[in-house]
C-alpha cells in the first residue's frame, strides 16, 4: 500500500478544518469544501491554533462546490447532521466506486440513512473526541483532546485501506483508531452526548455545574443508564463500568460547552433528530422506552420552536 | 345544627384571603393570621377585587401570632407547603379537641405528615380551583373560577359538621363540595399540577404555549399519563377520560401562570417536595416509576439551586 489517498473534507468547520488541516499540513492530498468562508480561506488560508502545535495552511485546495472537486478516495463529512439531506446530491461528483465516506458527526442512524441513497459505498462513522471551535473565518482554535475513532460496520471493514487512513491520521498528529462495530461506538458516544448536550441547553448551564449538583448528577446518571439500556437492546454491550468511566472523566474535565449548547447559543438548528429522536425510536423498536431521553427530546423541540 | 362555626385562616395570601374574606363578608366569624401584611391590614382592611363581586373588609379579626387567636372550629391553612414544618407549633394555640384542619394546599402527603404531629384531629385537604393573586398588601384580585373541594379521608368524614362548612362556603358565594376519598382528589389535582407547574418553570413558558406546541403537548400528556398510572397504583382510579377532560379544559383556559411559576418569578421557594418528590416516592412504593415526573423534579431542584 503506497498509493497516496485523496481526501475530501465536506463542511469545513471546527472539526473538519482541524482534521483535514492536520492531514494537509503533513503533506496529504486534501480538498476542502467551504461555504460562507470560501473567499476568505482562498485568499488567506487556514489558521489552526492548537494545543498539539499550531499551523497555518496557504495554497489549499479549496472549493465552493463539489462539482469543481476531484473524485476522492476518502470523504470526511463534518457538516452538521441537520444538513444531511443535502449529502446525496452534494457527494455525487466526488465519489468513485471505491470511495469511503466517513461521517464525523453526532447521533445515531446517519450512516444507514445515507446508505439508502448510496447503497454501494462504504459509509463509516467518525467519533471525534475533541474541543475545537471556529473563532473567526479561516481561524480554528483547538483547545483540548483530539482523538478520532473511525468505526465501520463489521461486514464493511475495508482493510488495508482502513489501516492506511489510520496511518495517515496518526502520522499527521491525530490519534486515530479504526474499529468494527459501528453500532457500539455510536451508542457509546451517545452515553455522554445525550445527557450533556441536551441538559446544558435545557438548563442553560455547563457540564461542571451538572456534575456538582446532586439532583442533576442523578439525572445525568439516569439518562446514561437509559441510553445503556437502549444500547443493549440494540445489540451494543454497554455496562455500568462504561457509565462510571464517563462520569469520572467528566468530573475531571474543564467546564465544557457541548456542540448543541454552541448551536443553541448561536441559534443554529440543534441536532435533535440525530442525537435524540433517532435513538429514542431505535430503542423503542427494540422494546426499550428511554423515558427521560424522550422528555429531553420533547423539551429541546419546544425550545427550538420558541426560543429561536 | 345552628351553632355558628369559628374559622381561622392561617397564612392569609391570595387563596386564604379570598376564601376567608368571602366567609367574613357574609357574616361568619373568621380570624386571620397575617405575617408581613399585619399592620397594613389592621389599619386598612382587606380589598378583594373579584369577578364574582368585589368587597372591602374593615374591622377584621387580624393577628400576627396564633397565640393571640381564639380556639377555632375550622382551621383553613393556606400557607405555602414549604412552611408546613411550622404548623404543629403554630396551630397548637387555636385547636380544641374537635377542631377540623383543612389544608388548602397543593401536593401529596401533607395531611398525613401533619397527622403525625396531631394524631387526634381530623385533617382534610382543600383543592382550590381558582385564579387569585395578591397584587399589593391587603389587596387581592380574583380573576377567574373559585370552586373549593374539601376532601376527607373516608373514615374521618365528620358529618354534619362537614356539611355545615360547605353550607357556610356556598352561602358566602364559594362553590364548595365536601367529599370523601382525599387520596383520589389529591391525585386528580396532581394530574394538572404536575405538568403545568413544572413545565412553565423549566421551559419559562405559559400554559397556552405548552398546549399549542406538538412536542410539549405530547410531554404534558405523557406526564399526565404517568401521574394517572401512579395514582391507580396508589388506589386512586384515574383514567384516560379524566386526562382528556384536563387537556380540553386547559385548551379553553386563558393563558395561566400556575402557582409554581409565580413562586419562581418571585424567587420564592417552590413546592417541589409536595408536588413532585412526595408523589414520585409514593408511586415508587406502590411499584410505579414516574420517570418523566421525576426528571421534572430533578430539573426543578437544579433550577432552584442555581437560578435563585
Amino acid at each position: 500500500m503506497t498509493r497516496k489517498l485523496k481526501y475530501a473534507v465536506i463542511g469545513t468547520g471546527a472539526i473538519g478544518g482541524y482534521y483535514g488541516g492536520r492531514l494537509a499540513s503533513n503533506g496529504n492530498d486534501v480538498h476542502f469544501l467551504y461555504h460562507s468562508e470560501y473567499a476568505h480561506v482562498k485568499a488567506h488560508g487556514l489558521q489552526v491554533d492548537s494545543v498539539c502545535g499550531s499551523f497555518h495552511l496557504m495554497a489549499m485546495n479549496v472549493y465552493d462546490s463539489t462539482s469543481a472537486m476531484p473524485q476522492c478516495d476518502v470523504v470526511l463529512v463534518s457538516l452538521k447532521s441537520t444538513q444531511n439531506h443535502l449529502l446525496p446530491q452534494m457527494l455525487a461528483p466526488i465519489l468513485h466506486d471505491g470511495s469511503i465516506i466517513i461521517l464525523i458527526q453526532n447521533g445515531l442512524g446517519l450512516e444507514q440513512e445515507l446508505q439508502r441513497s448510496l447503497p454501494h459505498h462504504i459509509i463509516a462513522g467518525g467519533m471525534a473526541f475533541i474541543c475545537s471551535s471556529r473563532v473567526a473565518p479561516g481561524h480554528i482554535v483547538h483547545a483540548d483532546y483530539g482523538a478520532l475513532t473511525i468505526a465501520f460496520q463489521d461486514r464493511d471493514m475495508p482493510q488495508p485501506l482502513a489501516e492506511q487512513i489510520a496511518t495517515d491520521m496518526n502520522n499527521a498528529g491525530i490519534p486515530c483508531r479504526v474499529e468494527g462495530d459501528l453500532n457500539l461506538y455510536r451508542w457509546r458516544k451517545l452515553v455522554w452526548n445525550i445527557p450533556f448536550n441536551g441538559l446544558t441547553v435545557a438548563l442553560k448551564t455547563s457540564t461542571d455545574k451538572l456534575m456538582q449538583d446532586p439532583a442533576s448528577l442523578q439525572l445525568v446518571t439516569d439518562l446514561m443508564q437509559e441510553v445503556a439500556q437502549g444500547a443493549r437492546a440494540c445489540g451494543a454491550g454497554i455496562g455500568q463500568d462504561f457509565i462510571d468511566k464517563m462520569l469520572s472523566d467528566t468530573q475531571k474535565m474543564k467546564p465544557y460547552a457541548p456542540s448543541m449548547r454552541l448551536d443553541y447559543d448561536n441559534r443554529r438548528p440543534m441536532e435533535i433528530r440525530a442525537i435524540y429522536s433517532n435513538p429514542v425510536a431505535t430503542a423503542r423498536l427494540a422494546g426499550v422506552e428511554m423515558h427521560k431521553v424522550e422528555m429531553l427530546e420533547q423539551m429541546l423541540k419546544f425550545i427550538e420552536a420558541h426560543e429561536y
